[in-house]
């Protein structure tokens, strides 16, 4: 097949307080009073009444909360399906994800895990699942890395940072409700928002885009620079950021992300830096790359006064700066976009190791 | 319910050149050899090879073409219903609709019938569909109506023009190839696509626009400026309005249409305009809600040479007339949209009346 065809969400609710309808949505979703609904949130929210008071537990219903303080693992999804399965009479009705990109992830690669047999390391990769998940529901509370929209679950495993990309994988119905990015602190959500930034920055500059993935593009970065560089009211900069993510998330439908992600993914494999923060670290660096949008980036920085951390490749011992360009250098068709088939030809491993040093 | 919960189109495939996939997509989706595909087909395309070649006939699969002269009714769903129940010996894998908005609705429509007992006009309204459609394609040959990718088919009934509006009417499937829009006449292709532009208009000027709304709306409207104002090349023009037209269909998603559309179907119902040019005759009669848009309009339809009609309610009758205001008048939450709850405050069945005079 020559062009992708591309899997959508199936339903989506827009509006401000429409957590409120959660239940009313996921009730004819019941198999039986035996397969209960699970919630996975983040565990921030475990005393967020704004949130909790949303969830209406029947039967065996129940929530997990999830510390969403390192980036999410194979082992981690394996160890909750493991739980699951020995805690439920009968498969799940449904997973909900409250939570940002970690929570979102951890979500959708549950869900297919519930269906598919193995670990989940086995099924890092494109088209690997064989089972529908089962069903999910998505309810972002952070803005930026259009995990909510996405046909992929990013997970560290043993061997690498990779993504579990089937069509199988997009969420079942996702709640967009901008009011629960209220509390996100400043940092987490500059550099969530730049996680969309970039999407929009790496699908627009690369090789693969097309018309369809253009004009997603082009609606997520004006929207991401009215939101970093215009004064806004809060409530619109929320709202504006939550559909930013969204249209980030699909501008990558019929393209793929560039260097920054290549780069970030050895960064937090390595490092454990979180997606966002790494992908900041890490564009910070390219000026040889996308040079224009990295003075808009500098710009936004100094606006919100954010201190990007400095140095944090300075005490990485060579086998670790030879894994981070392993996994680097190994993500083809990023490479592939940003540059091009023949991208080998320009990129180097001393080159990747020159700009991790600097970072 | 506060927030609708929309449902998106399963599948998309966005290309030039993309519909050789066709087979290769629906393959999985046949049920047995007793269960084929049926193709309901713009008859303009008969002898047209470019679509035609792309399409193989198994087993009992077969092509209906079907004029789109006039605007699709609710009648001949219900016959293309029973041929097909006729002729096949089990229900449907699936229905591929190929053709401009006409088509696309005719497929909708006929999916949803082949699992829903009755005849089409008791479903014309706000979801009153019980049962799931057949599985179905939507090819648009033309782009603007946006029909690819709504929940609703708009039927002219026994009683009125009504969508049959559903989470069960969205495509499984849609093949966005722009190449399929090269031989579209002129004036069809700006009557079209400015169903497009007005739907942004409509959407974008209305009272219950949301940020989601608003995002893909601004998209379209910008790409229909690009398509009918700037020098683009032909393949870009075409790409451009196909996703102006996904987008701007996408707008209404948690949006509404409004004064055009209202007073467009009473024009479509009675005397059988074609929905596109009946927007464009209403919409260059409304300087007083949409004025600035008007503006670009006439300076569209001034670049592109189009004579629009003039003086199409000179020979109609008081009773013709009086149906028209009826149709148009109680599509309330059209005007709702446009104006207000309280609209009937301000617009009477005489401003009506003179509206349509002036046409």
């Amino acid at each position: 097949m020559n062009f992708k065809n591309f899997p959508l969400v199936s339903k989506v609710v827009f509006g401000r307080g429409s957590i409120a309808q959660l239940n009313e949505i996921i009730s004819p979703k019941r198999k039986n009073e035996k397969s209960p609904f699970i919630y996975l949130i983040d565990d921030v929210f475990e005393n967020n009444n704004n949130i909790i008071s949303n969830i209406s537990l029947l039967y065996d219903d129940y929530i997990i909360f999830i510390s969403s303080k390192d980036e999410p693992k194979t082992s981690q999804v394996d160890n909750l399906v493991e739980d699951i399965i020995l805690k439920t009479k009968s498969t799940p009705s449904g997973i909900i994800g409250i939570g940002g990109g970690t929570l979102m992830d951890l979500a959708k690669a549950v869900s297919l895990m519930l269906t598919n047999n193995g670990s989940s390391d086995e099924y890092q990769g494109w088209d690997l699942i064989k089972n529908p998940a089962v069903y999910h529901v998505g309810i972002p509370t952070i803005s930026g890395t259009g995990a909510e929209v996405s046909r992929t679950t990013v997970l560290n495993g043993p061997k690498m940072k990779l993504g579990i990309n089937s069509d199988f994988t997009p969420f079942d119905q996702v709640i967009l409700d901008p009011e629960l990015t209220t509390g996100v602190k400043k940092n987490q959500w500059f550099y969530t928002g730049m996680d969309c930034f970039i999407h929009c920055v790496e699908s627009l500059n690369g090789n693969f885009i097309n018309t369809f993935s253009k004009s997603y593009g082009k609606m997520a970065y004006g929207l991401c620079k009215e939101v970093f560089l215009d004064d806004i009211s809060f409530s619109e900069s929320q709202n504006k950021l939550m559909m930013a993510s969204w249209h980030g998330g699909m501008s990558i439908a019929f393209s793929q992300v560039g260097i920054v992600h290549a780069l970030s993914y050895g960064l937090s494999y390595v490092l454990g830096i979180k997606h966002g923060l790494g992908n900041c670290i890490v564009f910070n660096q390219l000026d040889d790359f996308y040079n224009e949008d990295i003075l808009l980036f500098r710009k936004m920085i100094k606006k919100h006064k954010i201190l990007l951390p400095k140095n944090v490749c300075k005490n990485v011992s060579d086998i670790e700066l030879n894994k981070m360009i392993d996994i680097s250098f190994n993500l083809e068709p990023l490479w592939e976009n940003a540059i091009g088939v023949n991208w080998k030809r320009e990129i180097s491993r001393s080159y990747i190791k020159s700009l991790f040093k600097k970072m």
